[in-house]
């Protein structure tokens, strides 16, 4: 399994992504699904794969390696289209090819079949910053100020901080920041989802990577923050009241209706 | 959707379920999903369900009016077994006669097909306190101290807090608390589960609930922890250190192995 998370705040793009691949839980590798592609001052691009690893690795080399374009006979790679719109429509269009390929077979003998997404985000030259989500039909959405993050893989068990964290107006690194406790959240309750992660921070209008990493088990600000974040929730907890359904509280229970006795 | 939890510490049982169903977005109704047996001093059971209505309430009834049984000819409901084994065993039957009857044209005609699954827990009079989840294959399986809490239907979303904060020695009210929070988590996130929701918690020994509540959207105490769950998301989130990888911390960069460009 994967988690993959993209989130474009007005300042800046915030990529990341774990390594873990697994067919089958005995079956347990590291593999890249965070990739960079960089020319400072002419595009910055990140791609995060989720899905069937050999699906994603063929899809990145198609468009990393080129496509022909049945117009112009020409290589098509994602840094040589014109807008990151473009990018994502060649995304679109190798998974299809991929599919082509491969889809029908995997279908039938896998059980999660052609299950693919990705998310591309960045900037080139002359455009705006985007963050695309593709998904296995070719087809692809955007990020909108009023939902300024896209999640592919396992993204249930670290949607709840986002949902009331992360908005257009919060800054590139406190995005990375609350990505990162998503991320742990993510990583302590499934093992399907582990370190390392590589992480990416792209501010808006730079067209260069400015924070390019890979954090490890032993890196002391993931690890510090993910404890910090284990007593921030146990503490939260012990702040909040004890619910007053207890019987020592017994006279606020009149507001609630009870159960009726089930099937009489 | 559904989200039903179970957790069963030393001290006794907590139960609870939202009461949202949906056939699709467009068909969104309330339903109990969480159904109590109770005769104090015999037994005090409790029942929460998830998956495809008709086949849950197909089981419920099954349970509460009885199934033959095919040795002794008489009728066997959940509170006429001799223990809780005896009863998740009953509720397992019911299942799988359910399955013969409507199983291979919900597989053929639905998507989720014959998806459901149960949580039992309770006690009855000599027996100890038992927490099982029932499958849709009508096999079960049983809570213990290390793993205290079974969750059906939408887990994902609520799971990271409860593997932080429930453990066989958490008393039942701070179960509680902690579940109430998990279902906020999960309701924030997630429109397929929402309020009311229903609870029972059952002290160890008592063989009569506790506590048998329904919160709806104007419970106080609910509107409350859910409000200050979310302060303490943020609070917490502001206190957290930086991430030092921001540029301005850019020295301590050198320890995190940086991404080669993908594919040269």
């Amino acid at each position: 399994m994967t988690y993959c998370l993209g989130i474009l705040v007005r300042d800046g793009l915030v990529m990341m992504a774990d390594t873990r691949t697994n067919a089958g839980v005995d079956h347990i590798s590291c593999f890249r699904k965070l990739y960079r592609f960089e020319k400072p001052g002419e595009h910055a691009l990140a791609v995060a794969t989720a899905g069937n690893l050999s699906v994603t690795q063929s899809v990145m080399t198609l468009v990393t390696r080129g496509m022909e374009n049945p117009y112009t006979g020409m290589l098509d790679t994602l840094t040589s289209q014109p807008t990151l719109f473009h990018a994502a429509q060649l995304l679109g269009r190798a998974v299809r090819e991929v599919y082509r390929v491969d889809g029908k077979i995997l279908e039938e003998k896998t059980t999660n079949g052609f299950g693919v997404s990705f998310l591309l985000g960045g900037q080139m030259r002359g455009g705006k910053m985007h963050l695309y989500q593709i998904y296995a039909a070719g087809n692809f959405i955007e990020v909108t100020p009023e939902t300024p993050f896209f999640q592919i893989g396992e993204h249930k068990y670290g949607k709840p901080i986002l949902d009331r964290a992360v908005h257009f107006n919060t800054l590139p690194y406190e995005a990375l920041r609350t990505g990162l406790v998503s991320m742990a959240s993510t990583i302590n309750s499934n093992m399907g989802v582990s370190l390392p992660i590589d992480v990416m921070v792209l501010p808006t209008g730079n067209m260069m990577f400015e924070t390019v990493c890979r954090i490890d088990e032993d890196d002391p600000y993931y690890t510090s923050i993910s404890k910090r974040w284990s007593e921030t929730i146990l503490h939260g907890l012990e702040a909040l009241p004890m619910p007053p359904y207890a019987p020592e509280h017994s006279s606020t229970i009149c507001h609630l209706q009870p159960l009726k006795q089930a099937y009489g």
